[in-house]
């Protein structure tokens, strides 16, 4: 290919000789680059001379664009011939312009509120330490930014550069050789190795973690709890029943403190009003804002709502078609399993499982497509909001799927096994076969409860870990050079699918174990090991994922709500169906069913309030700090302008009454300074 | 009482002979005091002389504290002895110590952020125009504040000050002619009108009757859609259901967003965070305030938790034997009325009436009592919480002397009219007499709600307006210089009376117009009079209240929130019941009624979830407020900064690439302020 050398060739000539490691060196580690950008080239063996010189024509007007804006927008770049496929285009960003481009970001922040800190003097704000996520995240908004704001403008895929692939950030081997030590080597994660954690890869996947392991530690009570009443008391325990519900809501409203706390800590809170709008977001028109009179691009919030509109009958479509074919496949499952014994049977055992392999991750994909294309449509300013919403939509069928067999089983196979027995006798008394109809009882249910806690588990944590390692077994033996971005490059899996497997992660299978009270101690081990895990696969078999801010860990607290809102109307229609006492699914009556549900709804809607507003009472350190900053900074303004007010000491003067003078004045503007805090009442 | 002549003669002396009304001019009005203290004098006649020499003494000490404590603070005062009962304490504030306390009490609001406002250059601050709540809230502050505070620490009827029986502002008659006069002679009150209320009494009184004028307005659709149903749809539409919970939804969801613009607009929003401690507020130790370090009084949330664990029970056992006594009445009275056919028909009829007065009054007097006791017991710190949970307390019975005949009638008389009778019957024949048993329709349900909307507002409006005119028939003829006095402190009802109504005022019967359509319309001009009855009432027939700030109409909107649910899930069960096509109740299926009650619960609350979030995207003119005054103190702040800093101008220098000049920079940053909120959204 020696028309891509050239090209190659005259890129290298133009950006000069600059070697990055040279210019700058941090702390003994050679960095090539903050961010590599991979320009997609295309095998031209199949090409017409004419294609490929259209072709090659069009790379070399990416390439120069790329340089160009780069240049435009104060960064450096090198390119590079990186591999077969693709060019590599190195960008760094050097001190001063990452120095002006975090100044800018903090006054952003302090002008939004996200930022709580006043912008004190100049002096000790260079003074505070700039983080890895920080720069990372700062040098990526340059390079992706419109120019006119200061960016260059480059967004992968879109507009002039559908030949541009990703902009990756490189792996920090030391770090990461660190980090899985430390972690593996730790019964708990603390605090700190979450706060580094932060500082390394954003808030985006600290929150992740941060999650796993608080739920890790909390799920030592059910799991000692559930050990007891394994051990001990009956089967469908009301006890343990009432104790999880209590648990999860109290779980919950103790994450959505921490979570509070944790933006707080990491300075993130309401991080989203400054968030750049997506690159992708189309305007309808431009309206001038209200408070500042500039032109901005105004998309109307209630043509939002008529494309939700046209959505959502789509996904309830969706939700119902899933549905359907979930229960047929439950019943052709229990149909094999259980009840028929005719010919083959030996053989068409296995065609349920067959026929859910194909049908659900197929549907699944499909609507995973839908709800993207549906979530582009409802054209979302922010990532956050489009992130948001596209959760909320993956999430129902993700819901559907993990939870539906519970459902089926505890409260339409069992309590009607001989009905649904009797049909399908009679059905298939057509063909001249047979049935054998076996009683089923609550263990069937305990069963489907620990294959999904257990084998699914497993499954998944070796898809996870072990299939990669096994793909990646060739990979060896590259240049120095190339090491790191070949790695990068070639990985299979890149920190997209991490985050969309994090999305699904709002599973809450203890919930339900009223049916199996040590699920609680399996979902603890599972936990465990795969907050390790995560950090392995993070860091050998992903992408280095582009530092993220966030400020919670998004729509999952409102689902796990969903969820517990779920567990807490099923637990006790489960409990009395099947509780060794009554075992009423001979003789059930929907009225209790539904009285049941009625009451243990309301009782957990009451319970929720209560917690919420007992949690009030408990002062946050994180409310102490916002407070303590807002009153540092009006204190010092306050002073600064008592300091120099000849107005008012002159209008204080004229006082006849026995009334302070301008210096026991400004020391009762000091008392009211204390009283003002001294009052300052939380909302 | 030559005594009580000669202490009055002394403490005049004592004061000198100041005359207020030659200090001060108010625009040509002649203002005798801002405020004036009752102290009580007790008659005299059938006391011991030593018992007399006592109580003339501690009237002597009262009165002197009170004199003293008010010079200390500032404030002057003059003594008069006003008539039989009462000495009259004129207090007037001067307008230097006015100003101070003005510039304070903003500082303070500015500091806790209940002003958004910057406090800006003194010249502009001055010019800010001080209302009449303004002044009078802050000089009510001043006598009531612990003089560590700079306060007077005069709190009628605590500590030294049992002898201090309140302390009241004059009413403006000027003012209140002419509100009156616009008010009575307009349809709809403008948001002007409601600002010069505010400016005048208070945001609290101007909360009540906003409130009430928006109820007004919005009320208009439901009375159209009414009168339409009632003319030409069935009897229980099931449409008009619909749209009445429909409505009501919407309605509360606007005004809440209402609510918030008012407290944005009067400059109230989070006023509770400045909110001074209540007197009589228990600390339990003092403890270091973490933002501040000064030492302030402190009870423990878990302490009033657990006291309010206390409270609970009793509070449920009451509403208990409440609502079986309202049961018993109602059947006691169904019995009288409908079934009773024996001797002394005539007399025995009127039974149940003269029952009902001597018992739920007391009833509601005692509970009304223990309530309070409660809520003081839970030592709440500010007057908003104390408030805000006494109301929620005293909303429990209202609610069931209100509703509960209602789902008596629609929930078992009618249903089970035959059982009641047959149950009745077999009672009486021991005795025997015997029972004619009618049967009762749905129009019986629809007689109860007229009653309960047309008889009982006609009555309370006679209550309210006439009865007060007649007593007061005889008050004529009084000195120049008490006529105001005499007239405030010999009205028997005093404004608590005024607020404690105002706190019974969340009722929406509306909710349940579906069992009478034209229950809107009698709502309309119920509220339309009362709006314009309550204004007439709050200037002639009660003292003036206080101006207190308020940033909503309290725990109403939650209240009208429970009212709408249970709209919501009776509403569904009435109709399927009483609905002229299924007729149900000879065979009505609890099932059914239960799985409608289910439903409909549901239904609501994802409409509701859906409203507020529709809601969230129209901007609201309030937060454009509260952002652009953030704006304009930020930017003031920063151009002061980047004004004179030689710091970073200095660190430019050193750029050796292509960046801006110290110049350029600054320009700079004015567009990352134009940037910070240009992507300013709002949470």
């Amino acid at each position: 290919m020696p028309e891509v050398d050239a090209i190659q060739e005259s890129l290298t000539k133009e950006t000069g000789n600059l070697l990055f490691h040279q210019i700058r060196q941090k702390e003994s580690k050679d960095i090539f680059a903050d961010y590599i950008i991979l320009i997609k080239t295309v095998s031209l063996k199949n090409f017409t001379p004419a294609d490929k010189a259209v072709h090659n024509k069009k790379l070399e007007k990416t390439c120069r664009t790329v340089l160009t804006r780069l240049q435009q927008a104060g960064l450096r770049a090198e390119i590079r011939r990186g591999s077969e496929n693709f060019i590599f285009v190195f960008v760094i960003c050097e001190s001063q312009r990452l120095k002006r481009e975090v100044e800018m970001s903090r006054i952003h922040d302090w002008f939004a509120g996200v930022r709580k800190r006043d912008i004190q003097d100049d002096e000790e704000e260079s003074n505070e330490p700039l983080t890895d996520s920080e720069r990372l995240r700062l040098i990526y908004e340059i390079i992706t930014n419109p120019t006119q704001e200061g960016g260059a403008g480059i967004n992968p895929g879109l507009g002039d550069f559908d030949l541009v692939e990703s902009i990756l950030p490189l792996h920090d081997d030391e770090y990461n050789e660190d980090w899985i030590k430390t972690w593996s080597t730790k019964w708990i994660i603390e605090k700190e190795d979450l706060f580094r954690l932060r500082n390394h890869f954003g808030e985006k996947i600290a929150y992740y973690f941060a999650f796993l392991q608080y739920y890790c530690v909390w799920l030592i009570a059910p799991s000692v709890v559930g050990i007891f009443t394994w051990l001990f008391l009956s089967e469908y325990s009301i006890f343990f029943g009432v104790f999880i519900v209590l648990w999860s809501v109290i779980f919950t409203e103790f994450w959505r403190r921490k979570e509070y706390e944790f933006a707080i800590l990491w300075g993130v809170h309401n991080y989203s009003r400054v968030e750049r709008r997506r690159p992708t977001f189309q305007e309808e028109r431009f309206v001038s804002d209200p408070v500042t009179g500039e032109m901005k691009p105004y998309f109307s919030p209630w043509k939002r709502w008529l494309r939700r509109a046209v959505a959502a009958p789509i996904i309830i479509m969706f939700s119902l078609t899933l549905s359907v074919a979930l229960l047929f496949y439950y019943l052709f499952e229990v149909l094999m399993s259980e009840y028929y014994d005719g010919p083959f049977r030996e053989q068409l055992i296995y065609l349920p499982t067959v026929a859910y392999c194909a049908l659900v991750p197929t549907l699944n994909m499909f609507y995973a497509k839908i709800a993207r294309r549906l979530n582009e449509y409802e054209n979302y300013e922010t990532e956050s909001y489009y992130e948001f919403n596209l959760t909320q939509k993956i999430f129902i069928s993700n819901f559907l799927i993990g939870y539906l067999s519970i459902f089926f089983i505890g409260w339409i196979y069992i309590p009607f096994n001989d009905e649904i027995g009797q049909h399908f006798q009679s059905f298939f008394e057509i063909f001249g076969l047979t049935l054998k109809i076996k009683h089923v009882g609550p263990e069937r249910l305990m069963n489907e409860l620990k294959y999904f806690v257990l084998t699914a588990q497993i499954m998944s944590l070796f898809m996870e870990i072990g299939l990669p390692y096994l793909l990646r077994a060739g990979a060896v033996g590259v240049k120095k050079i190339q090491r790191n971005t070949t790695k990068d490059g070639a990985r299979n899996e890149d920190e997209s699918t991490f985050l969309k497997r994090v999305r699904k992660e709002a599973k809450l299978p203890v919930l339900f174990s009223v049916i199996w009270p040590l699920t609680p101690v399996a979902a603890l081990i599972n936990n465990w090991v795969e907050l390790r895990s995560d950090a392995i696969k993070l860091c050998v078999h992903t992408r280095r994922p582009i530092p993220c801010r966030a400020d919670s860990i998004g729509p999952w607290l409102e689902n796990l709500n969903l969820l517990i809102w779920l567990a807490a109307i099923t637990n006790p229609s489960l409990l009395y169906l099947y509780h060794p006492t009554s075992n009423a699914f001979s003789s059930a009556s929907l009225m209790v069913v539904m009285a049941l549900i009625f009451c243990a709804e309301h009782l957990l809607s009451l319970i929720h309030s209560l917690v919420k507003q007992m949690m009030l009472a408990i002062p946050s350190p994180a409310d102490d700090y916002i407070k303590k900053q807002e009153y540092e900074a009006k204190k010092w303004l306050l002073e600064k302008k008592a300091g120099k007010s000849p107005v008012r000491s002159r209008s204080q003067s004229i006082d006849t009454l026995n009334l302070q003078g301008t210096e026991e004045y400004s020391s009762e503007l000091e008392v009211s300074l204390l009283h003002a805090i001294h009052d300052y009442k939380s909302e």
